[in-house]
């Protein structure tokens, strides 16, 4: 079955935005809940975002591939996955959406709908952190999407379970959450100066994985990874 | 294999009964045990619950489609799925389960079987917190129902773990689950007057999600979501 | 595939056995760490035994139908399941494998080889919480051993992990593990005099929702119970 | 479809260094900001491990089988599945990765590359806990790599979680994360005497799992573990 351009954008569109809301909102949450204590706050915002990427995949990954994620859109074109022509909606879906999703937890939880981060997240173990993380979860999406492409859903929410934990910089991954975090003054913010280094460290991460994965699974045609990376408009 | 309405609706019943015995016992249990740690309570409330409904929906599902929630049994209805006229006995069966669940959850815990609560959930963040939050359920019931619908049950569970942390109403998304908390004066409970803006806000959401996904996938039969959904009495 | 008894009895106590280590040893772990925080305790033992319980039941499973559960084998004798001349094998085989786990938790964590639990878990609300407990978990065996074999490991694990935290019993669910928990004065441990109200409680438990799901799914021919609860001998 | 050894060592290092880093980080991570509590970052490196198992084994499973562990390495080898000629590679793959990880992990989180770690775990009962943990490791593979294979990433992250809380030891199983684990001054750290005791107690353990499973599983041919335990070069 395939779906038009619209839809598709429409479900990036919607999925980032319920990412964002539940990485925000629940970092605002657990940060309020949790006296101080910093570990327990993570642990909440952890599983919140875990349990929201498994769900939120399952539902829109048959619709879009479920990417929320322009490192993720660009890797999949870069192995002729997504057309090209495409990819400029698909990023401004995902744009759009995490700006969306930003504001909408703001909205619950009381607060301005955006406001400029002061969470300092810098050096160069921060970037690393952030090579690392998306590295692994490119890894992750081309090994499943190719060989095992309905545990993608399971296998992505399991990883960046890990990953939040793992990473000194609790694994953003992603270029569109990157941005839209640095507007929320919050557990979850991100200070705009510290935005590149991690949008540029996301970039070379997803580029390394891709390469080693064309390399070990060179057999494969690229079609096989149809139903996390949809091929067709 | 078709189920007669009377075993769906003892289904809806049994379901639902154990839904509200976990959110509310869950509750007080992490109360008793967290020392006035909120974000612990929550998380051992959250734990239970998302537990509690992948259990339910693979053990109700394939008998009554495992609505336990008005919401969602008002939304089948409109897209021609369960027959408008099994609609009351399918609410009556969850409104009965909600109740009978609230008791018995107070009862293990020697504590009277009702008791009005005092749980202030008011305003306007509050109302739109539901409104996503049943946006989102209801959208991840018909994106999966319709596509990849033997992953409900660990979407769903999913969803509400998530969803009980990024939304600040802490995510009813049930009318008959938010009626029946009503009458528990403990972690879960939330004051009668508030009741009627979460439902209205729950409904409003429902229905949001559905126009929504009649749009992304109408190419799709109904019927193909008979495995969450069942459509014969 | 057919298993002798000998092996499936094998099964039965080699599984019930590290249930046995899980339950008593996460419990005593949890409580050393826990600084006095209870909730945090039965966390991390709820998290270790709903995830032992999804790995044993995937790895013994296919062997012995992974009862570990006096209460389950009885269930599945009165159906016409196991039949009854293999259930004194099947009970010894927990019952010894129950004891054995036990055991080895308080080598492990260098205690006495048993010690008469001093935890009280008595009263009505106590006996209702496990008649409740068992009751849904034999709701859910039943439930998707019939109509959704495969998913018995993840419901089975999903509900316990709900169940310790909704029912004021923690859910003991099996009499095995209740009679080996009184001989472990720590965290998981109870009275032997509380013993025999919980037993009566589970076994009242499994019964009802034994009669309870033969009415709701009578047109299933038993046998399509094989995966979880095997036949043949 | 089979992979090169070249392709299929590379899968070890890559998903082991992954491996290590999480047990690593996670525990780095969860020490800073648990306020001292040790339950909470004990279960931050929990949720950790078991997650990231659950992504890496689905990840790399199809390639290389997903070891990351010269313990499953040599009981593989031991039943005619993996070559003989083929262990070494494996195991350097296995040991290069763990290495790697461990650097990374310490990098992130900026520390010195390696450390020797003070962390005390002698005694009887620590050796006795890797025994048990690592015998119910390799039967959770052997069960589910025979019976239900597409089930072995779920299982064994299962598996972990529950062992790192039922064993005194937090459940090691695997003598490549123990050697890099004693270059690690951390919470998962382990003096590098004490490392002798474990490794043996390992092999101890996954040679007595593989003996009760050829005894239980005989008449299944060998190959039916190919998709955990991959047999051709």
């Amino acid at each position: 079955m395939s779906f038009t351009l619209r839809a598709r954008v429409t479900s990036e569109f919607v999925g980032t935005a319920f990412l964002l809301a539940t990485v925000i909102g629940s970092g605002i949450m657990g940060e309020r809940l949790a006296n101080g204590n910093v570990a327990i706050a993570l642990l909440a915002n952890t599983l919140a975002t875990g349990a929201a990427l498994v769900a939120l995949i399952l539902t829109f990954g048959p619709i879009s591939g479920a990417h929320f994620n322009p490192a993720v859109t660009l890797a999949d074109a870069s192995q002729s996955g997504l057309p090209w022509r495409e990819v400029p909606a698909y990023i401004l879906g995902q744009m759009s959406g995490a700006l969306i999703g930003a504001a909408c937890a703001h909205l619950m939880f009381d607060m301005p709908l955006y406001s400029v981060s002061h969470h300092v997240r810098s050096g160069l173990s921060q970037d690393f952190s952030e090579f690392i993380a998306t590295f692994g979860l490119m890894a992750v999406i081309w090994g499943c999407a190719r060989l095992r492409s309905t545990a993608v859903p399971f296998a992505v929410g399991a990883y960046i379970t890990a990953a939040y934990w793992f990473t000194a910089s609790t694994s953003f991954a992603n270029p569109a959450v990157t941005i839209a975090r640095c507007l929320s003054d919050t557990f979850a913010g991100i200070r705009p100066k510290d935005v590149p280094g991690f949008v540029v460290a996301q970039l070379l991460g997803a580029a390394a994985a891709t390469l080693l994965f064309r390399w070990l699974i060179p057999s494969l045609p690229s079609t096989a990874a149809d139903v996390v990376l949809p091929r067709r408009s």
